[in-house]
């Protein structure tokens, strides 16, 4: 069996999700967190990679600890885990899961919030937990433009260099722009990103914004897949990976 | 003339709003943008005190700068100062007011929230931002004993040691006591707050939600004026100076 976990995270100290060898991340912290826990560091899988200072409100990994995973019972690891973790990152629930089950290729849809405070002067609160923009957005325009996205396209043009992706066709289930106050949020829904897409996608919807595109021009703009004329990347501070969803096969299995 | 500036900030890295000898204050920052600004250190008074890791979403303080105070436009006080700010405070709103308004003195009437999040597990995002309580609350049975809180009292009971206050008489407006998902917010309004107040209402509303107190022993409670009675105190990381208002005259005279 594996342990699969739902983790919450501020990733303002962190380099992103995954370990690597030029900074503090949260996969490591988990995996510390495991080894204080267990007397044993187990391999750890996540759901998706995330980059330095993106947060997650619902983030999924599987702690792949064989005999071990079951010496202690589900509803208890949370609690007993989150003794051993930093305060900015928290396991909310965990399940046992069979091996079989792969915590990222199982994914059925993921859902991304991107948060823009859009006032003249900064938030001393969400100074790392949104992006600063002074300018007033127009949420209709970026609602009109963000319908352009929704459905089966080639979103190469929404990707970074840097990807060694080669299938970059992708489904986008939906993207709401919405406006609460001075906050205001994109949420976009699909059955995988490209490297940096949300941010991308943001980016351009700004762009749209700000009157330096049109909607209309957005499905030539998918079409065209050149980077270059998408808008420019979003900072990482905007972003959270919000939802993870599983197919209700695999839900009905062992996630209920 | 004074500047009268409309602060928020995030507590956490404070000693409180007011300047002292054994840690960093908000004033102390507000202070220092002012001279670099101005390059001259003026006197500053603030609405209230707040304490060490309290929060304010509206903080009023006058700057006592004199025949400097016109030298700078009030629209475009806020961005000018907010460059030599730290990060978690920010100036919103800036006014001209005359000599003869007090910050202080003039309140007609403040409004704090208190959040706790109210779930089993812990909160990545919100450690140093609400009172985390693992057991589950009764929203029912704390507005019971809120609404007694209503109109004018004596609140000694509500008052920690400490405060050279002697008329410990004020009048509470209104306290709602909401639910939103995991986090419960007690919202109360008031002419005034005597020393830890809130914090005390607080803990003394937890007590009847566990059911170590009933909702029918706070008119008791608060009439025996006697700390002892009352809950603990919460802890300051959950409480926000949320509103503060002055009196229509004031606000006609030359808050429009």
């Amino acid at each position: 069996m594996k342990i699969l976990l739902d983790v919450s995270y501020l990733g303002t100290a962190y380099h992103g999700f995954q370990v690597q060898k030029n900074g503090v991340t949260v996969q490591e912290k988990l995996q510390d967190a495991v080894e204080a826990l267990f007397g044993v560091r187990y391999a750890l899988t996540g759901c998706s990679r995330t980059d330095s200072g993106v947060h997650a409100e619902h983030f999924f990994c599987t702690v792949e600890a064989g005999d071990r995973a079951e010496t202690i019972p589900p509803a208890a690891f949370p609690k007993a885990i989150n003794r051993f973790l930093p305060r900015d990152i928290a396991v909310n629930t965990a399940w046992l899961v069979p091996d079989s089950f792969h915590v990222r290729y199982d994914v059925a849809r993921k859902t991304y919030v991107y948060r823009i405070w859009n006032a003249p002067c900064r938030s001393a609160f969400l100074s790392d937990r949104a992006y600063h923009l002074p300018r007033p957005l127009s949420v209709h325009r970026m609602q009109e433009g963000a319908n352009a996205l929704i459905g089966r396209h080639d979103f190469a043009g929404f990707m970074a260099a840097g990807s060694d992706v080669k299938d970059t066709v992708r489904t986008v289930f939906d993207c709401k722009v919405t406006r609460e106050g001075d906050l205001v949020s994109v949420r976009i829904c699909a059955d995988g990103f490209l490297y940096n897409m949300v941010r991308i996608i943001v980016g351009t919807l700004i762009a749209i914004s700000d009157g330096r595109m049109e909607p209309g021009e957005m499905p030539a703009l998918i079409a065209s897949r050149d980077r270059a004329k998408a808008g420019a990347t979003a900072p990482p501070q905007g972003l959270y990976l919000s939802e993870v969803v599983y197919p209700d096969t695999v839900k009905e299995a062992f996630l209920s």
